[in-house]
């Protein structure tokens, strides 16, 4: 399997910092989730229609953010999303937050998501959606 | 129709705060929403139970806020609010967030709300929730 | 004093939709603000500048949104954004929201904002901004 | 030292729901710091006055959630938090959330913390709370 690889550039909203004067840290998981959905749409797929035409979801069942330095108001941030392992049921991508202006390094993470139907029952990744993500 | 109100207090959150070191404005709608849950439930009316049991949802159509005085973190507001008026299809709600340690006004909104299925379709208020808002 | 109107894309993220599967209605007042500093960047001005440099803040006081149409998980909308009016102490910008791909309004909204310093206290928009903010 | 556990509940928000009709999961992350903050209050610590009196600030450094079972709209959650470990300038804190109702544990987390001034450096918890906090 070769490494899937995106980028996404998002800017700090005024609503998502917080009275220390910094993005409060429950966004980057937001964000997180904004360079996993153009990472994929990068790959040819688009998340909306993966729930909707085939009934695949992908909630987040492990979580994980270490924070190195705060993103400020306006900031610019480079989200870098990697596709770490597709597996039947799984999928596991990790994250760097870096800002855009001097590449500094601001956070990292990881998430690992269940492939689920609309009832939530556990199920496996459609066929198109593995070849593409596996590279085969 | 006698006036409905109904009082609820909630507590400012580190992530509703922004970079001024107060709430940000937008959380005022939220707050709004969790009194008029809250005023339903004082009625009787669990909100959750009108989408799912009845398919009866309620967008809002329009809002408007006024804001008085900043609302600060850890700060404990009352959401008070009103039921104005109830149409076949349309609701009406006032609200007014005040600062509970000293009843200071911070903000007062108000939101009118569509009855619609789940379909997104212009429906009428079932009766049994009727009778109750309208005091009848 | 001509009108002043800018335009920013933003895309819908899923923390932003609710279990009607629609975008939650106070999502559209963030998205006024980034509008509104989108237009500011468009007319060279910095709100990060303008709060970290001049001291001078611009505190939500009266805001209304109207709902036409709902805006729906990854849609690509559009936030035209116009300047009112501006007076000493005040500014007044209108919003319309627009899906991007059929140019249909999905919420039309406005909001007045009063100029302060750090202390929240009512001050003067600086020279250098109301000249740029004003076409003069 | 003394385990130190406190519980609050709070209700999921409408606002705090997503398309798939569950909680968001970047939802929890801030519920982690309400009940936090809980704790902090249920022994005599008021996180409000550690950062405005004593200029004593709790970035978070390491965050993990791992989600058990989806919280839904209008349930009634128990956000049970545990601190772990006290050092000079580090807090560590573990967190379960439990569905009232039935008891059924949806999710559990850890955080840990700096202690850092107003300037982001870090500094050393003040001995008024290493007290309270260690239970010594």
């Amino acid at each position: 399997m070769k490494t899937l690889t995106g980028e996404t550039t998002i800017r700090v909203r005024y609503a998502e910092t917080d009275k220390m004067g910094v993005a409060y840290h429950s966004n980057f998981v937001i964000w997180f989730e904004v360079g996993r959905v153009e990472l994929l749409r990068q790959l040819g797929l688009t998340y909306a229609e993966m729930e909707h035409a085939d009934d695949c979801h992908l909630p987040v069942v492990d979580l994980r953010c270490r924070y190195k330095a705060p993103a400020r108001y306006d900031d610019e941030l480079v989200i870098r999303t990697t596709l770490k392992n597709v597996r039947e049921s799984l999928l596991h991508f990790e994250y760097a937050v870096l800002r855009h202006n001097d590449n500094m390094l601001l956070a990292e993470g990881e998430t690992v998501h269940l492939v689920v139907n609309s009832r939530m029952e556990k199920t496996q990744l459609p066929e198109k959606y593995r070849r593409v993500l596996t590279g085969n």
